[in-house]
């Protein structure tokens, strides 16, 4: 074995407990709750190509938002085929009318063949290589979970058809597409079926992106589809974040192709660039509605935080890549941080419903001043409610489809161990034996590993960058492990049952005092958990509110409505004023008792006030 | 005598000091800078009516911009004639220019007649109507200086034409103009002119406003342009600001013509609602570039702040017909305010170049995060530095003719005695005899006020609302005077001399809590003056700095660049770190110095970073 091999969700059975839960509730109802918004809003329609029969409105991103839906079926059938049986013949016949609809060329899009057929490969911002790259995705999968084939030849003659006209025949319009992912699923394709050439065109899609671009593209735009550079130039994020995320991703798997060590060393700065200047607490990046983008170096704006939805997952995907490429901890632990907190806030408590931006703080009050400005001009806030569908509905099937996968997050076999990236109560089933992780986590802070038929000498768990210190007990004997880039090394043997106990406990965590929006305030975690007060408990104009850091130490834990612990405290609120301005006197405040929730649970009973980054007092 | 009496620039000489030196300033450099400009712009040779001839662009409000200019130098005129007799006659060429251009049938303006002329009262939101508007208030103000009525008559003439279209043919698209101002315009020709059809003119504009227009406009629009109330059942500040200041002054004045309490009692809520919820600490109204707009209650944001030059002027007019209304000090307190910090903040130190948009934050990194997004939806963020000329261009030369007259601000006749409502180093000659005003109020808080000849034996001074203790000193003999309203009554005799302490020092202030953007900040106050930190003295992102609101007892005063103190005192500034997130520790901030210099005085060092509100240490 030469690279590390992120183990798969097909070699995971998860067992129950809080991860296990989240993937049932996707499976059972968010898959369907989005499947029926898909039947309702026409997306499947599109795929039937029936526009023209039905006269319904399609948009040029359909086949995405379908495909993504389709793949997520495919990863639920490779782990319970019958319970998706119904699902199974639902795409069947969708791959029959792709089947019957695509042109003898090839080519393939039921926006561009049924309504822009004069377009086609004309106009580089109609994401007509974002559908195919996602259609890609979902005929690997599907073509690996039931074996059928039809629909992988399909786009295998798709992809012939873009080989011609992108790179043989350069007759399209543009060389580099406007939003980007068919890089990472031509590699997918090309790893699936063997043929170089899903490799060679996902190289050149991305070793001419930022080449070609530069000479035709008009400077303003360069920098949102990532046109302002070469991929060997490359060290910052920039532009729109999904767009850049799925570039990455691109990269990072030619970089492990082709064992370039530019590309992967340019990406590390790139990860560097995120994890250091451009992510929220929560994980999530994006810090404008405007081009959905990573901005400058410690934006991060709350209260008009973009964090999409589709940026989470991407930003996972990127970072299960640069752990392919390098064995560092600290990949998981942005893994952790995402899936704790802006993935999961994406989609609401009962499975229904979606966020496609994740703001950190909701006011209220901001709302109101919308009354007071032009509507055609207002403000942008995000929306307080998590909605069933969108008109730009990418990122429900993504959450169905990552939750779909989410066991190749947990495990990754290296050479000489086998390294648990994630604690997720689950089976494992690796090219060394079998093991199993049990866990309450982000509960108790503590995990078990143990396995009857372990076949290496050494294994490895990463340490989670919040645990200040670390028992370890191996076959009932406390151990003091060897620790390195942090991971904790353990030698075991064949049977070996190893508890972990990260000491958990309720911390309150600034930010750099670079980040303007949080300056002075302090967000309360709770291990892999980011917290926030919601007004359902803590009333309106959570802005009033302040706490000191050390009443953490005093805090009430208590088990509740979103299966984790809500966290009592002592804190402050502003006394209320009559006049506008007036003498700052000592004290302005007076004691209030805080309840904080997790932040992914938000927005989950009405609406209300949200805030994570709450004053110091 | 029934009605209080503003007294007039026209019985004010202004004596040597530090508006004196504004002043002058406006006459000797403003003056000729917006000239230049205008000139440069084609402003004036919109008024001569040769776009034809020269095929320059005009723009559709150039007639207003030119009238404010030709209004400022009426005032010049009317205290020293010989110094502005190049630009009366420069006035009087452009005077015989509209004469020839004007219609027969009266209309008057320069865009429309050249530009769009089948347009002429069709679209409402052209503000041809408030050119009308500003012209009248210029050829009043030029009868009165030079005696010359020509413009006046040109004026006369268009009024009897729009009375005509608007009310007796009723011949015009709309009813109420789109950008109010010919309201007050009116009024103010009626009381030159004393001709009832102006004053009624303007009772129909004023009375159709918020009725004709809710069953026309689109719902959307309807805040804007406060056509979503009536006059009649008006209570709040909504809208458009400049737009809803000039409405209120004009119904401030058919209030008073009309002695309607109905309508003063509305205009009392309104001001409340302004100084209670929608006021900078600087006297600034507009919280948003989003329709330059009042907005919600306590929404205040800092770095995106409109605060329009425009709008503090406006207010200015506002509150003193409000103090017509009603004797109260608080009118004066709003006008001291906006003098010292929004209105002076506007124009740079050498009286050059000027603000539009007068922000309360600069947040230089803000800017940087413009590279990443695409151009055309970047964050909207106000200049930097100030600019000679705007493409609309309406608040240089409104400073030019505020400056102008800005003796009208000083004092207030009424039955029983002269009211002193701004302390500004001045000789009046009032109704009582001559009064003269001597003070260095903004520097050591006292001001001296003698007469030798003062004709009734009460003298009421206003009390500063910063002030918290007050030391009289009359004729040489300390007194206790009686307080009221925020005025403090003084008996005194023909010839007398009141000294005045108000005890000025350094102070912090807090804001409504309800303000989310200052919640946990300070801002430094001297007596009228509001102090900001600078990048020149305190260096970039100024957010990480933070202040104890003691260490004002503390603090350095120092004579300026600017003419006033800067404050030295001893403050934080968070150390550097570099993680972004990090578990917060019991301190993180170490000692700084800080240097706080009076916001007026901002961007006058070149690109700087800049904060009113500072974070609470």
């Amino acid at each position: 074995m030469q690279n590390p091999e992120i183990l798969s969700f097909r070699n995971v059975n998860l067992h129950d407990g809080f991860w296990a839960r989240r993937y049932i509730l996707n499976k059972n109802i968010s898959l369907e709750s989005v499947r029926q918004q898909f039947e309702r809003t026409a997306r499947f329609d599109a795929l039937r190509f029936n526009y023209l029969k039905n006269g319904r409105h399609i948009h040029y991103y359909y086949d995405s938002d379908a495909a993504k839906w389709i793949e997520a079926v495919s990863y639920l059938i490779e782990k319970d085929r019958p319970s998706m049986a119904e699902n199974e013949a639902f795409i069947d016949e969708l791959v029959d009318c792709m089947k019957r609809a695509q042109r003898d060329d090839g080519y393939l899009n039921s926006y561009f063949q049924q309504i822009a057929p004069d377009e086609i490969f004309r106009n580089r911002e109609c994401h007509e290589l974002y559908c195919a790259g996602h259609l890609i995705e979902a005929a690997v999968a599907y073509a690996k979970a039931t074996g059928k084939r039809k629909f992988l030849h399909i786009m295998e003659k798709y992809c012939d058809y873009i080989c011609r006209v992108f790179i043989e025949e350069k007759s399209a319009a543009f060389v580099t597409p406007g939003h980007e992912e068919i890089e990472l699923a031509l590699i997918k394709l090309y790893r699936f079926t063997h043929r170089k050439k899903y490799l060679e065109m996902a190289e050149f899609f991305l070793k001419n992106r930022g080449v070609w671009a530069k000479e035709l593209m008009n400077e303003e735009n360069t920098f949102c589809k990532q046109d302002d550079c070469d991929i060997f130039n490359l060290h910052k994020a920039v532009g729109h974040c999904v767009r850049a995320l799925y570039l990455y991703c691109g990269i990072a798997d030619l970089a492990l192709e082709r064992e370039d060590i530019t590309l992967r060393q340019n990406l590390q700065k790139v990860f560097e660039d995120i994890v250091g200047h451009k992510m929220y607490i929560t994980g999530g990046v994006g810090s404008s509605h405007r081009g959905e983008c990573f901005t400058a170096e410690y934006d991060l704006p709350n209260h008009t935080a973009y964090s999409e939805s589709c940026a989470s997952i991407a930003m996972i995907l990127f970072a299960l890549r640069m752990r392919k490429l390098e064995r560092n901890a600290k990949y998981g632990h942005v893994i952790e941080r995402i899936m704790y907190n802006s993935l999961l806030s994406s989609c609401s408590l009962d499975g229904k419903s979606f966020f496609y931006v994740n703001p950190l703080e909701i006011a209220l009050e901001e709302y109101g001043r919308e009354s007071c400005i032009p509507k055609d001009s207002a403000e942008w806030l995000p929306i307080k409610q998590r909605k069933e569908v969108f008109d730009c509905s990418c990122c429900p099937p993504n959450l169905n489809r990552f939750f779909a996968e989410i066991g190749s997050v947990i495990a990754v076999c290296e050479e000489d161990a086998l390294f648990v990236e994630q604690y997720v109560s689950s089976d494992l089933t690796t090219a060394f034996g079998s093991v199993s992780i049990r866990e309450q986590y982000a509960l108790d802070g503590c995990v078990d590993i143990f396995s009857e038929n372990y076949g290496k000498d050494r294994l490895a768990v990463r340490i989670p960058e919040w645990s200040r210190s670390l028992d370890c007990v191996l076959n009932g004997e406390k151990v003091l492990p060897e620790c390195k880039e942090g991971y904790a090394y353990f030698t075991v043997g064949k049977n070996f049952s190893l508890s972990l106990n990260f000491h958990i406990a309720p911390v309150f965590v600034s930010a750099n005092p670079n980040v303007r929006a949080n300056v002075g305030r302090v967000a309360l975690t709770y291990g892999p958990v980011v917290y926030c007060l919601e007004g359902v408990e803590n009333g309106t104009r959570l802005n009033r509110i302040s706490v000191s850091p050390s009443a953490a130490k005093e805090a009430k834990m208590i088990l509740a409505f979103h299966g984790l612990y809500s966290v009592e405290m002592e804190g402050f609120i502003d006394k209320e004023q009559d006049l506008l301005y007036f003498p700052a006197r000592a004290s302005e405040k007076e004691g209030k008792k805080l309840t904080f929730i997790p932040y992914f649970a938000f927005a989950n009973r009405g609406e209300s006030d949200m805030l994570v980054w709450v004053r110091r007092a």
